[in-house]
């Protein structure tokens, strides 16, 4: 893929979150499953509904685009995939289990922070309202998941697996 | 490695972090190079005083733990610089390289602060005062340069590539 402008920038981020969300909607249940608190297990499920609902918005951005949505293979998200799957397999108790996976998501959830924060710029720079309309509906659902993630983080979860 | 405790998770986050910012002192200065913007340049370069110094860190934090200090291979960091160094071979004009390469960047910061996030909730709930204030000192810089990388790319980069 030869990038020559903003737009080219911009269709090669949305298919690489479009590769990145579509991998984390085939993740996520395998977490929920493996998480032993209840309140982590209902994190991750209600985050798989907004991916869902994630990949969708991309679909419709390809749509504005003219473009076949197609993803693009992301090395970072396979990678931040990969970290989850090690902590999942070494972790020898439960508490340190959920502490683990709950650190792994949110570092899937800062990555995404970043490449949304990132499509909204270079969108807006390009006029493309709709799409950043689309982009910011995300990056807010993005950044609530990682709010909650956080208040798990020091509540419980932490003082179980000390 | 096998997790049994949340200090297992914390020694593990620390070598995961260590590799990270070391292989980062190795890319910047190729970054640093390929940008063409002095503005770009100049914050990258300032960013590899940082990192070097959140090196440093982490290996007080190693001494503090009684470890020797090692990096464990972190896949997510690997996948992040695969990305930029992709953006940086398939760029076609100067003002794309820099936006994408910028992009890189902020997606780098930000799997930055999730990790240092983290282990600052778990460090806490260790009681590791010291390492605490070391890991909330190279947080700090991480936030800072993502603002900083921000404002840049709300700047002039994305307006000169569009």
């Amino acid at each position: 893929m030869s990038l020559k402008s903003i737009d080219d920038l911009f269709l090669h981020g949305v298919k690489d979150l479009f590769y990145a969300e579509k991998k984390l909607v085939q993740t996520l249940p395998k977490m929920a499953k493996k998480a032993t608190s209840t309140e982590l297990k209902q994190a991750i499920e209600q985050h798989l509904g907004e991916t869902q609902d994630q990949v969708e918005r991309l679909e419709r951005i390809f749509v504005l685009l003219d473009e076949t949505p197609r993803g693009k293979k992301c090395p970072a998200m396979d990678g931040l995939i990969e970290e989850g799957k090690e902590i999942m397999e070494e972790a020898e108790d439960d508490d340190v289990l959920d502490a683990g996976m709950l650190a792994a998501a949110q570092a899937v959830e800062h990555y995404e922070i970043a490449r949304y924060g990132t499509l909204i710029a270079w969108g807006e720079e390009l006029g493309m309202s709709e799409a950043v309309q689309l982009l910011k509906e995300s990056l807010k659902e993005e950044k609530n998941a990682d709010k909650l993630l956080s208040s798990l983080a020091e509540g419980n979860l932490n003082r179980k697996a000390a």
